[in-house]
């Protein structure tokens, strides 16, 4: 089903790439419904309408459900049966597959490897018996992640030779979890990449990521690998997407491992959403991750990913807003704020994209 | 003053304009209060708040210039009172200089000509000996306006020897006019530029316009003039911006005279807001003249001028936004829709941008 310029977009969360998505939406002649729970929403102030509601109210749902002509999302973790709900009255996109496969790592892991792509060695850590067999096996060494509801390494719990496991497990409070082997990676880098209806596929070229804090800090793009290397991580991720029947855009993040004619990659987790190292693509790709997941998900077809020049997209993390200033003085520079009132250590507040001529 | 991101732009006007600035706006984390008399406006559906009241509701202007931090306009007919009024809560800006040059032709006219500027030759036709006397030294031929409220070449006449001059006055319902010589010019080009409140200047490349029926068809930048051409279109609406102490961005038409190293330059019009000439900024420069507009308003510095590349800006009229599909399927272009609901002919519905390589 293809929309028309006038429809309604509805977007479950209300935070910066509901926000971004919105914008887009608008720029395309669409209107933006955003529905998240909590007040005071980033997005709420660039949509047509909002619904500030839980994700269980059944009835706030039917009536969004009834003002929208197609629902997508911000985050990967929409409650099953919001989504489920939401799906018998709307086209929701991406689908249910997507989520199901993005919302609980262990189903994603086994996914990835059922699809025959790279992962790190895991296994399920249900209890204390069986999260030290696991250590056991990777050599005491590993990181603890809770199987859902994890992000930006909230849910993790790095394990070293002779740490408890016990403690382990209360910090994350006793919640469903696998093991993870650590991945001795060289660069973490990302395919943020869209599939549309008909099946077309668009990647932009993978960009290199840094944290800080475990909260992405930078992204360079074109990532520093050899092109086989980015070409085996554009394939995978058109594998992934092809296999979750996607609708939309998804961002694929890997671990690059070894240098050179050595590298190989490993996935490490999918999200079914615009992404965080995407942001650059506005302006700095001729079509921008928002503008190309509201393609997508309209049944629209997609756009051009070609860059505009050499990219270094960096957060704005709490304090770090206060750079604005800068970035306006800087010519090269792209400011982007998400109008959120409270800075708080690490939280994302905004990001300037720099673009460069291309060496 | 100097706003800082959180803060509220107030935008006088609903339309498209008003709605891309709101949206320029949100990019760097400000909210957009719209303020129109006419329901259903394209701006209200991006904006955070909006205020749906006639210009002289003085209860209502008020209460919106207590809920914003500036106060802009997306047209430049804005009532004289309302400026006023306010102008007295919030800085109006561009100030009111730039509105009463804008506003009414012959003020426009003299206040050019004061400049020194270029302008083709008129004369104030209160009435019909005025007129007959005018057409009489411009030989009979001349194009009659409305001094207030024209555009798209709506209020004006084309007068011919032997067309009865009482006829015209009619068509114009006796509306305060001037006579205008014609000015047998080779091309209409257009310079959009911006000064900051520290009276820095910048201005994108002139673009070439053409028209149907009176309304912009189509921008092609950069226009096809002499080098030095183009350089006396930018120094022209420098002195003019400079003049009128313009904060913000600011549309001067110009008609080119004479081909090559005999072009010459007529001032025809200005226009203290976002031009539709300038919306091929929006990809086609480092800075598009949305954002141009909230940086000058805010106090911030303003951004680079710089162009992508060769550049064609269609307007979608009418049912021209029927092409949308067409847009969308084309690598190079950037489809903008209004959001408008009804379509009606030479109605501006959307544009379409192409940027091509550099020749």
């Amino acid at each position: 089903m293809s929309l028309a310029p006038g429809a309604t977009i509805g977007i479950l969360g209300g935070g910066q790439l509901g926000r971004m998505i919105a914008l887009a939406a608008a720029d395309l002649g669409l209107r933006a419904h955003v529905y998240a729970p909590e007040a005071d929403q980033p997005a709420f102030d660039v949509a047509a309408a909002f619904t500030c509601a839980a994700y269980g109210d059944e009835d706030a749902l039917a009536r969004f459900a009834a003002a929208v002509d197609v629902v997508t999302y911000e985050f990967e973790n929409v409650p099953e049966a919001t989504a489920a709900l939401l799906a018998r009255l709307k086209p929701v996109r991406p689908g249910p597959s997507a989520l199901a496969a993005a919302q609980d790592r262990l189903v994603e892991k086994r996914f990835l490897e059922g699809l025959g792509a790279p992962v790190a060695p895991f296994a399920d850590a249900p209890d204390e018996t069986a999260l030290r067999e696991a250590l056991a096996r990777f050599g005491g060494h590993g990181i603890l992640k809770t199987r859902r509801l994890g992000y930006d390494g909230k849910g993790q719990v790095r394990l070293r030779p002779g740490d408890d496991p016990r403690a382990a497990l209360d910090a994350i409070e006793g919640a469903p979890a696998i093991l993870e082997a650590l991945v001795p990676f060289a660069r973490e880098i990302s395919v943020v990449a869209a599939r549309g209806i008909d099946g077309a596929f668009a990647a932009w070229d993978p960009g290199e990521n840094e944290h800080a804090d475990h909260v992405l800090s930078l992204t360079r793009v074109p990532a520093r690998t050899t092109p086989a290397t980015s070409a085996a991580a554009v394939a995978l991720a058109r594998r992934i997407l092809d296999a979750l029947d996607c609708v939309g855009v998804m961002g694929v993040e890997l671990f690059v491992v070894g240098r050179g004619a050595d590298e190989r990659l490993v996935v490490n987790e999918i999200a079914p959403r615009v992404h965080n190292s995407g942001h650059w693509t506005d302006p700095g790709a001729v079509t921008s991750q928002f503008e190309q997941h509201v393609r997508a998900i309209c049944g629209w077809p997609l756009g051009s990913t070609a860059r505009r020049g050499r990219i270094e997209m960096r957060n704005l993390l709490g304090d770090g807003a206060l750079g604005w200033r800068d970035a306006l003085a800087t010519p090269d520079a792209h400011l982007r704020l998400y109008g959120k009132r409270d800075r708080a250590p690490g939280r994302k507040m905004g990001h300037v994209t720099r673009i460069f001529p291309e060496v």
